[in-house]
């Protein structure tokens, strides 16, 4: 299961919750399991999970009659489901359903309940849930929804539940952990093929023809992809062009793609031919900040310490005036999970965290360079993903 | 450029705006041509573009510091920049900067706002638009910014611009028809090349990954690829999966992805050997839908017209009893943009809309068969962006 249980009742109770709304892709397919394409490809389309606290009745789906095949053929792990709208679907003249079919033959079946407010309204009342506190996640909510809704049920007491979310998200489940190992190494992979046509004269976007292409073979979905070279690497972030290779310049990619819906982000630099003395000691100075955060990551540190370790780390091994806002972040179904590994931030390292730790530097006009890993916490320390080790990589001319 | 200039600052005037502010990824990628990595591929990071009415000066992109070298490097037509956020970048030893280093210089120079919100309203102030009639893209706004914005700003009368901009969207320049054409080119060659692995034993997967490395090879971005065989090409949204392809079922493909920022979507179905006689009867009364409407889309029509003309055609031509929602939709940064061919629809069609047509039939646990063309309305009738003609393929099996 993607959804950490036990700590999202736990954040519930903490907060008085009776039922909490995801309503973000994010969080729908974190809290069911029900992954629906409409709402991750686009901006507007609604669905949700309604969470109940603890003895409040079961969790269900909210979702448009035009996205029940994906349920059907998913089979997520939350079994409730209102549906709304009109979607026509003939049934064959076959005598005996296969499994899935049956499951959206079922499902059609469901009454329409109107459109998705309607639909969000007849779940929280018929789960007895008309009044209490309840958190929403207000990211997802198309504009004017949640106003609807304070006007439909005026007894609830609505509060915000992007925030726990967000904090239930930042310690994964061993599936989740299993889906970000992979994503991770299907990007090392796609680095590689990149790297394979890297030569004189080579251009940016053949690189990242080759990049996505190792990705997509793997059954990944291209996200992230900037690669740059030369002056073109201090762009941060670099979208490919026909700018050709030249020898001795840097290569920098950060990137990574989704797999099942997980995103990758890793940073790697190589040099075509022998790198100019200040590549290495900068790259150098940069991965060694890399290594001590991996080095004292483990639970209970806080994110704020490991972002202050790393960045003196980098200015004592070679970049004195090394300045940085953060030096990682989790990662998940978003790029971007808690925690945040920056100098303002209260987080606390927890065991199951799956982090980036990165340390970026970019010169304007001549080159950016990045060690960027992927990595979970365990009880004791950090299981890299990773199965490069982060030096700078020479490519032979 | 993308954005129907003259089109935009009609409506305004007509609505009487002083300004309006694009807030999603779409609406800011289409009114400036800046396509903001971070509010693409995440929910939540805040880019705008501020437009005022004809006269009261010129449009402003507010971004967070962290995009400025894509704004460098693409060079946008709108050319005024705010920025907002901390984000560290080093000026490399180099004497003399190559163009796009030197404009990232020349943004990282300007002034931090400090956040989303107070570079919005810093402005509005600056362009003299603390007043007056705003209208607003509510879809990107983060959730409660528009009530800090109207306590910040409280002379400003505030209005929803999410429709302006759709309808604006709906007739494209010829910068955004070439776009379109070569997306929809790329999704054909994407479906033959999947089409080339079709043989019995073969995955859906397989045939996925063939036609995603084509997409990627062509420089398209992946996005939809809804490839079924059997019975699950009846599943509306099928998610390619393990299932292997026996002689004589049908392969169904409802996909496309996106090049520069703009989306395809086709439909084509084949079988492997001897289509059985009802899938040949079914597929000839969907594809005479779509021709008849291509016979018949010309500026003037309603969108409900050619939804009427168009389910008729396929009722009188071999299926009876056949019912859609809609047969087809604009198409452009948006999957689904403006118009809606649609029963309940009242718009009409204009010269320059770019529509994909559709008449999908599903028959669950049978199969499910769809011809979607896209096409750009000209003066006289329809271009059509297709290579192929819409006929039921038939693979060697």
């Amino acid at each position: 299961m993607l959804l950490n249980e036990e700590r999202l009742r736990r954040q519930m109770a903490d907060r008085g919750l009776d039922a909490v709304i995801a309503t973000t892709p994010e969080n729908v397919t974190y809290s069911s399991g029900f992954w629906a394409l409409p709402q991750w490809i686009r901006r507007g389309p609604q669905a949700y999970v309604l969470w109940p606290a603890a003895g409040r009745g079961e969790a269900a789906v909210i979702t448009s009659s035009g996205t029940l095949d994906l349920l059907a053929d998913q089979v997520p792990w939350v079994e409730t489901v209102r549906r709304y709208g009109a979607f026509h679907v003939d049934r064959g003249p076959v005598p005996e359903l296969d499994p899935v079919s049956a499951r959206l033959a079922a499902l059609q079946a469901l009454p329409d309940d109107g459109d998705a407010l309607d639909s969000l309204v007849a779940a929280l009342t018929a789960a007895g849930l008309s009044r209490g506190r309840i958190g929403i996640d207000e990211q997802g909510l198309a504009p004017g929804h949640l106003e609807r809704l304070r006007e439909r049920l005026p007894k609830i007491a609505w509060t915000q539940a992007g925030a726990l979310f967000r904090s239930v998200r930042a310690v994964k489940t061993p599936e989740e952990v299993d889906r970000l190992r992979k994503v991770a190494a299907i990007t090392e992979r796609s680095i590689a093929a990149a790297l394979a046509m890297a030569r004189e004269g080579a251009s940016e976007l053949e690189l990242a023809r080759a990049f996505h292409r190792q990705t997509v073979e793997e059954d990944g979905l291209p996200v992230l992809g900037c690669i740059g070279f030369g002056e073109r690497s201090a762009l941060m972030n670099v979208q490919p062009s026909e700018r050709r290779l030249r020898a001795g310049e840097v290569i920098r990619f950060d990137a990574g793609g989704r797999y099942r819906h997980y995103r990758a982000d890793v940073a790697r630099i190589a040099v075509l031919g022998e790198p100019e003395p200040a590549v290495r000691r900068y790259h150098s100075a940069l991965l060694a900040g890399v290594r001590r955060a991996c080095e004292m990551i483990r639970p209970g540190v806080t994110a704020a310490a490991v972002f202050e370790t790393t960045v003196e780390t980098v200015r004592r091994e070679g970049i004195p005036h090394y300045h940085r806002n953060h030096v990682g972040h989790g990662i998940g179904l978003d790029g971007y999970d808690a925690p945040s590994l920056s100098p303002g931030s209260s987080e606390v390292i927890e065991e199951g965290m799956v982090l980036c730790v990165e340390t970026p530097y970019y010169e304007i006009g001549r080159w950016g360079l990045q060690v960027e890993d992927m990595l979970v916490v365990r009880a004791d320390g950090v299981e890299r993903f990773m199965a490069t080790d982060g030096d700078l990589m020479v490519v032979a001319p």
